[in-house]
């Protein structure tokens, strides 16, 4: 094992947030779609509680997540349920509060017909 | 709420800046266009000063922003009107100067005939 | 020889991992890849050590790389090879330790029929 | 002006470099490039020295740019003629060192044939 047990941040914040609601292909895979990739390289759990911010309404959550010990989650944004679904073509921003270092990345794949876009960088950590 | 109420930096620095003239479809999402993301964590609204740097003559500005409490701004380029709309097809760059802390983002849809590009980067916080 | 001699970090991770299975075309160059790129701007060669995460189950590793004083040095992530490929289709994470400071930026090509994306960010050093 | 004057880090490392040797359309807006963005919100002349890394071979420079004070600076790789110009088809990775504060940003437009793809962050500052 790596001799770096846990690294990050406990707080991550990914400012730019958009699902689009159209794509060319509707499969899994293909689907427009955006992730957060979360990577825990310590000894214990992570527990993770996400917020989602809008333009003009209150933020909601908590979404709860588990990073468990050495592992990384490739979490869709699109697969988050609970308490809400986050809206398709909405505007949104989301907050990430850990309770052990982590090391995010924040992706999306624009698949919406005549676009074709693919986007990722580490977003802003505190 | 989350425990982490105002998280990030408040001066943001986007040294590329484009909004390419030509666009493959006109209709407002499609075109070609950047965006800044601002997500206020905080229970204050911000009050926000934006400055556009170019090549060869001096910078303009500001503009003036306002990203309420817990609310996320996304804000398109090509809707800064006032004190003159930036102009396309030429090289700029922009300085976000906020009054309290704020989490930024950069975004640019290049949609011109034969490109189609999405790119996305966290910006320099000072 | 520039006056900044060793930069960088000696530890980085790279949150998001993803090796497409399908490609439209299959030539090297065109097929889709990921890559770290790690310039080592000091006068020692850099031993690096890279682990591989996962969703389901135990890291593997260490990879092991060189990079040498003054050189660059742009690591397909699909020619590491020993222990053991990185398998395609499959979410995965990074992490790279090196005995010196040095820079690192990720870059993925998804060439999959129809996506056509391309992405690059400054993982997370540590 | 704003009341930030001179921010961001004096030296700036670009680990990722290449400029693709074939492009769908040969114009020059259009043809497969990188550019780093040099913006200098301060009030004197920025002078950079730039040098490039190579896989096999010492680094070649210094190349000298001048970023005016106020001034945002969008340098195309591919335009750096002295010493001699940057091979395409080829890895590298650039070093920018500045006599006083700029902030980069790096981007590419691949656009080979078939390829089509836009990327940018902002580089690992020191």
């Amino acid at each position: 094992m790596s001799a770096e047990p846990a690294i990050g941040r406990r707080v991550w914040a990914i400012a730019e947030g958009y699902l689009p609601e159209e794509s060319a292909r509707e499969d899994r895979a293909h689907r427009s779609h955006e992730a957060v990739c979360l990577l825990n390289t310590g000894e214990v759990p992570a527990r993770v509680e996400v917020w989602i911010y809008f333009t003009d309404r209150e933020p909601i959550g908590p979404y709860r997540l588990t990073v468990p010990a050495r592992r990384a989650l490739h979490q869709r944004m699109d697969d988050l349920r609970d308490p809400v679904p986050i809206p398709r073509g909405t505007d949104y921003a989301s907050l990430f509060v850990s309770d052990v270092p982590l090391v995010a990345q924040h992706t999306r794949l624009d698949a919406r017909p005549g676009v074709h876009g693919l986007l990722s960088t580490v977003p802003f950590g505190a």
